[in-house]
């Protein structure tokens, strides 16, 4: 296959849909548009829409953690085989927006179905296709949840202890999976101003790409 | 927990329905009829069947097997979430038409999936929870098939190589399971008549629980 890549990550507040946005920019500048794809799932072919309205039914309150998980990957298959797969074998650069790490950040340590589990889960689905190169954007747990309040302030009003908990639990899970794929996954200060982030990220994947910006 | 967990599993012509309409139908003389629990996936559970919609909705032609044992293994996590771990919680005997081997060996043997793959996804799924029996009701492929073409002449008109070919993949899956889960699993012959096969499944159910039959 002789597409690319990419995909983003990092907790709530780091910025990723901005970063996403100045990176996509530049590369269709440099490429053309055709040939880079933003993604992110479900995306939008039939079967994980389908799939996304079990996820959000507002009546399935009594859905189990360990279905909603299995549901997430059953969407995260037919993504990959309806669009990645395809952006890949035409040659494509693919920016995805979240992949199988923010699972084991946000199921398996946030909602602590166990961060193995959900790896191991997930192998199932990604049947071995990784990203070549995973941009996390890390930011202090503070930090996010401030420029949440800051940015969405219809949705957060305030800095609880729990909201605070949870992404640090997000947070250190991104740190342990950082760590143990360090050549996989690149860590960007994302408490730097946005565009000294994205001169980062694109360093970043100019070391990985050479042919990319 | 104190309830009994009973699967039921074999190819298709093994006479299941047949032989769980029996048991069921004796063991709610003998405990009265509130006390056992005849279930199949999807369940009743209004989560499983939307997840049953999106995997028999005719226009999903271009669903990916791995999708679809995704979202086998959804159902089935909330199938045991809604009904059979209350069951079991209310110290009931559940017949269960097919579990967790029927995804092996139908979908990992039978669709080439992988046996262990889908094993090790289902292992998400349920959790740690395995029948306390399961009745492997055997069949010759050739008489299974006979069986299925006698009985259901609008389905199966003739016993051409392909049908073959995949039934007897789907027995060896089955007869490896017995092999490597001896405790759990016994093997019924069913191509005997039905009423020794009944017998023979009562005297394996009252093998491993001296109180029932």
């Amino acid at each position: 296959m002789q597409g690319k890549f990419i995909s983003f990550e990092g907790p709530d507040g780091a910025g990723k849909t901005s970063v996403m946005a100045a990176i996509q920019s530049e590369l269709e500048q440099q490429l053309g548009t055709e040939q880079v794809i933003y993604t992110r799932e479900p995306g939008g072919n039939h079967i994980s829409e389908q799939i996304r309205q079990v996820l959000f039914n507002s009546e399935n309150t009594d859905m189990d953690g360990r279905t909603e998980a299995l549901l997430f990957a059953a969407a995260r298959r037919q993504h990959i085989v309806s669009e990645i797969l395809p952006g890949m074998e035409a040659g494509k650069v693919i920016l995805c927006d979240r992949y199988v790490d923010s699972s084991i950040a946000y199921q398996g340590a946030g909602r602590h179905l166990g961060e193995e589990a959900i790896w191991q889960m997930n192998q199932f689905a990604i049947d071995g296709l990784l990203p070549d190169l995973t941009i996390y954007l890390d930011v202090e747990s503070e930090i996010g949840l401030k420029r949440i309040a800051e940015h969405r302030s219809d949705q957060v009003n305030r800095l609880d202890k729990e909201k605070l908990a949870f992404h640090q639990t997000v947070r250190q899970s991104y740190l342990r999976l950082y760590e143990a794929h360090p050549d996989r996954i690149k860590l960007i200060d994302a408490s730097q101003p946005l565009d000294q982030v994205v001169a980062d990220v694109k360093t970043a994947i100019h070391a990985r790409f050479a042919e990319l910006f």
